[in-house]
């Protein structure tokens, strides 16, 4: 079995990357629905919710239907485990971030029997609530849905 | 106080893309040490030997200085965090990674204050111990040093 | 040494099983305390309230005493280890929980010297702050008392 | 939205009682593919394994689809999550474990859009690697598949 | 209610100090049971069976009594949480601990009612496998008995 | 290489011990940066901040480097999973907390190059938010500055 996208790839290079960058790397997404957003918060919830909010809006997933958000959800949680690095916690450990974020859904592998995957990738920086005290932080989840 | 280089950015970078996808991006590597390689394995301890070794072969890091040992250990660390996303495991937890990576040293902020820092990537993919059964993962961790 | 009683085993039925189900299952609850409830609640800190309130109030555990109160909190926590598989947050991770719970106390072991020991289960659902995007979630935690 | 079938009161029931105590309970069973089993040890890899070995054994899940063995894996850490409360070691930590597991795959709810999920249950012992030196554990994890 | 012994500080206090230190302390051991010993490893379970032997030898807790080893296996994780810090892991995290430890037990609060607790100390080195690239780790533990 | 100065065994002695009992240590605090405070709070956020302000105010670390403050939060944060072991949190899981604490700043290690380490103590108790049903707690944070 083989990889047809990388979606996980293309998640974290459209957050990571602006336009001119984009178009150099010539991301091939085609057959992918993707949504992009940015998110700063001291709030996990808040993070949480505008991934949500930003990827219902754009019809990504079916907002009625559990198991695509199911699938969303814990997607979320692990880019999450990326950008926290050991507590699932901002601002209960006096931090905030800055992200940017994307979302891919599709195709992920050759074999048609796998059927569509999801990737939710974030690019940002996470630091202390002081603007400059921070640094880059990523991360990187991946489901089936 | 502003990022001279983000070098998160920059590490992510060299561990996810291919060397024509570089020269399309024209990273600036100018005033950074830069250390790569790749490694397989369900047994973490070897994962962080293995960016451990590269690291202290290429001399990016003083092989006899602790600070140093400690700064990469802990960003080595955190970025597998956002490879394990949960658990800081992988055979115990019957799975196993293929991964690239990416360590980048030099001075991040343009506040000279700031000193060096130090970036930890991880490109790769996570699984089932059966080829093809995985997804894709990444990971990144920042230190001082 | 062999078991007397399996309190995790009725304290997870009684919070799993309604009225008419349980009398199919003729459970020994002699020589046990038992105490039930119910919560829902996006707040970790009420959930455990909750199953405090309870407890003290039916007499299962003397309120005066903090090594009765050391051993409820533990059994707590672990039995919502089970419910949150992962990070111990309800509301920070933006879903929510409508449990019954039920704590049983008494000798578990047939030999005497091994005393009384406590066991709290939870069964309910976890989920999305929406109603019907949510899937069941069971958590035993048991300490010596 | 509401539930069909409570898929995780069904695999902890299955895990939990004996045929006996099954029959006054008459789980419907209908509809819902059912596998069981029992391991012991202090290795959280052949826990995982023996789950994984005995689904794919009786046909619950298709073995050469990637989704589907990524399904049932985080069901059954969510699973131990639950029997270890708070870190996912078992021999590592000097416990060993004693469990019967059943996974349960079917329609949880009448919306037919929600698919098929997964229910993998654990009830056994969990403690020192002495004979009695134990207690009961308990762990759900539930996925859409 | 108050604190008659402080357990908690005399099992430090133990772990971390000389026999010429202790003097200067004159610490208040009388109706206090304390047990000490030292392991260097990289095996989380050697660590913990250290502690068990000695304080098993020593009759600080009555080796066939479950609940006794069940309060002292809990207090001894509480207190490698503070050793380890986030990651209950030792060599497959790469590192490794050379570590003096106390055990006390006796009557802690001034209320009878409160019986016996138990307090697990730890004091040494966290580190690389390299002698001297390490610095110290403290621990402590406590549980009622 | 040696250690010069042990400075998480001063930072722990300076936070468990009264001035009386420091005398009789003759702690050599020459050469070594100290800072010193209680804070009480079911909130991780203000004793995070209590520490980070207590330290700025007594100029231990300099507030408007990023680096320092970035190695001061680590040290912070290690400290605090001693002392709340296993969860980073305390009125999220219904507890209180009442520490002294103390924060050391200096040259650890004889071979210069090492440089200035930190190291974070807290010794007090945590329990539930009811006077006496609390007992001791202690953590020891150590990061390169």
């Amino acid at each position: 079995m083989g990889l047809k996208h990388r979606i996980g790839k293309i998640a974290i290079t459209l957050a990571m990357y602006d336009d001119e960058e984009r178009d150099a790397l010539q991301i091939a997404e085609k057959d992918l629905q993707v949504c992009e957003g940015k998110v700063g918060s001291m709030n996990m919830q808040k993070v949480i919710s505008a991934v949500e909010t930003a990827v219902k809006r754009s019809g990504l997933i079916r907002e009625d239907v559990y198991r695509e958000t199911h699938a969303l959800y814990h997607a979320i949680l692990e880019a999450l485990e990326g950008v926290t690095r050991g507590q699932l916690a901002i601002g209960e450990m006096m931090r905030t971030v800055g992200l940017r974020f994307a979302v891919v859904r599709g195709v992920a592998y050759t074999d048609k029997k796998e059927g569509e995957w999801l990737a939710v990738a974030f690019y940002g920086t996470i630091g202390a609530p002081v603007r400059g005290l921070e640094h880059e932080a990523v991360g990187l989840g991946i489901n089936h849905i």
